[in-house]
């Protein structure tokens, strides 16, 4: 087993953040569903920037929010994704960089622009994304190091990648170096439309136990086993997943091991501004816990605690140091 | 005199923000002066970058956020800037079209890219700015139409204009053709070290009523007359301006009309996140109520409002209505 380099190595969509205010008139003038992903081509992203308001550029995509909020609390983490040498590329890779993640992904040289997600933030704190992938769906297999993910503790996937196929090849290969050097593979289901595309397919991978840990919310819970009932969904990943929580908003989260499920109740806030983040930051506290040989509980609560600070200001990236926060509140030595 | 098309037209460098948490070592470590604002070339604007922490991309440049401002208040305006046609300048064409301003200048088509302002917030909310001016400092006179700045009530210009020799120029033909249709001209002073680069033009501006309405706060005044005493520079001022406005922060301001001087409180707020944009917002209320026929005193009240609410969010532009806003604490109808 080569030496341990990283606690976190993440793969996903390189995406810079488009955010503006909207009201919920204007998602459905624009024909979007409040909540979701929506993938979207070149001409509908230019006809929505159009349409939208004043917006705050930060860079985004949720594995990378996830793997920034692992090195906030002072883990060793790296990312990997496709941008392309343009200015929004750039704004990318200083970020994450900042973040003290490593980030050696080479930018495209030519080919479709730095990938943007337009997120409309209602006056009820939710986020409606319309993302259009450009760069990001060229990250192939082509981008993947072996001896880099032989030297994460986790390799951590998002269910996002499936879409561009260039990116699922990248994944399955990444997730066999992982599991050839005895290391964990964890996922996050990412969005219910998602999950609704490749609803089979994900189920295989857990049965399969390409995944380690998984990720899920109520709706991709819902969406993966198609029903309405909470405890029946939950009986269902019992059977698929080794490890797997489930988060549900402001009821906090569940953990879910063959033996036993565990209720984690989520962290108080004073006030949500922005939902943007809070399951990125809940999995960048669990896989940190994870990662430092925390039980499933405690690592739930640093993604509690993770999740909280996130969604008390815009943007899906930490502010504060969640190391300092961990501190301050008993979860970490 | 032609038909009134807007309430105020600005005219300033079209910068965008990137904005960044940092502490005060790490000013004193890359030898800037907290809460000024320092001209950069590329090379040190690409340093800075490379040193700051994850930032966020807004939509920037004093007089464009003064006018978004006025635009919040309901008000007709519009803005002249130059951008290069590049992704951070179609940010900026973009941000300021959705506040509802009218932004017609064309962008460059080649030579330096869109101006960037790179801004450190320190844990007290103060600001400190380095500006790389960029395509901003190509605008010229080509881009000045007598017709837009006849139609308009107030012409408003920063003095940030002054660095660059194409932009003064524009700057004082800007100024000639209002005057010329019978308009008003306000001007910003901007910034200490602005004002001490043009002490002497200012001063000839104002003695030569080529400037109506003057904007300062105390650092600006003090640079103005060179002296420490605020009365000092306060009796200086009622000498060589017709109409002027010097802002104190949170203790408010003071009007200087030749035969009074008034003191208007400031707007109390709960918390002040970030002080960028307060003067901004502050000259935004001011000329609205200036442009609608308000008393002076009435015109600050409406320039506090606009202050108080940028300083309690990341960014210097206007989230909330500022007509709605105006409208909620009794001071428009």
């Amino acid at each position: 087993m080569s030496t341990l380099r990283y606690d976190v190595l993440g793969f996903g969509n390189a995406i810079v953040d488009v955010i503006a205010r909207a009201d919920d008139d204007f998602l459905v003038k624009h024909g979007m569903h409040k909540g979701g992903m929506a993938l979207i081509d070149e001409a509908r992203a230019e006809a929505i920037y159009e349409a939208m308001g004043p917006a705050v550029e930060i860079s985004g995509g949720s594995a990378a929010n996830t793997i920034a909020g692992v090195a906030s609390f002072g883990a060793r983490a790296g990312f990997v994704g496709k941008v392309r040498n343009d200015p929004l590329g750039q704004v990318f890779a200083h970020d994450i960089r900042a973040a003290g993640v490593d980030f050696d992904t080479p930018p495209a040289a030519d080919g479709p622009s730095t990938a943007r997600s337009y997120i409309l933030v209602t006056p009820d704190g939710q986020r409606t994304m319309n993302t259009y992938l450009g760069a990001a769906q060229n990250l192939s297999i082509d981008d993947i190091h072996a001896e880099t993910i032989a030297s994460a503790a986790i390799t951590y996937l998002e269910g996002y990648l499936w879409d561009p196929q260039n990116a699922k090849d990248a994944f399955l290969e990444a997730a066999a170096i992982a599991h050839d050097a005895h290391r964990l593979v964890a996922l996050t289901l990412s969005d219910a439309f998602c999950v609704d595309r490749w609803r089979e397919e994900f189920l295989g991978l857990m049965r399969a136990k390409t995944v380690d840990i998984l990720f899920a919310n109520e709706a991709e819970l819902h969406s993966l086993y198609q029903t309405g009932d909470f405890d029946t969904a939950l009986a269902a990943l019992r059977q698929d997943a080794s490890l797997a929580v489930v988060t549900r908003s402001e009821k906090g989260c569940v953990v879910v091991e063959r033996e036993e499920t565990v209720a984690v109740p989520a962290f108080p806030v004073d006030r949500v501004v922005d939902t943007t983040g809070a399951g990125d930051l809940f999995a960048a506290g669990f896989l940190f816990g994870v990662a430092r040989g925390a039980e499933a509980a405690q690592a739930a609560r640093l993604g509690a605690l993770a999740a909280a600070e996130v969604i008390q200001h815009l943007g899906a990236r930490p502010e504060a140091s969640l190391k300092a926060l961990a501190q301050e509140n008993g979860l970490m030595p």
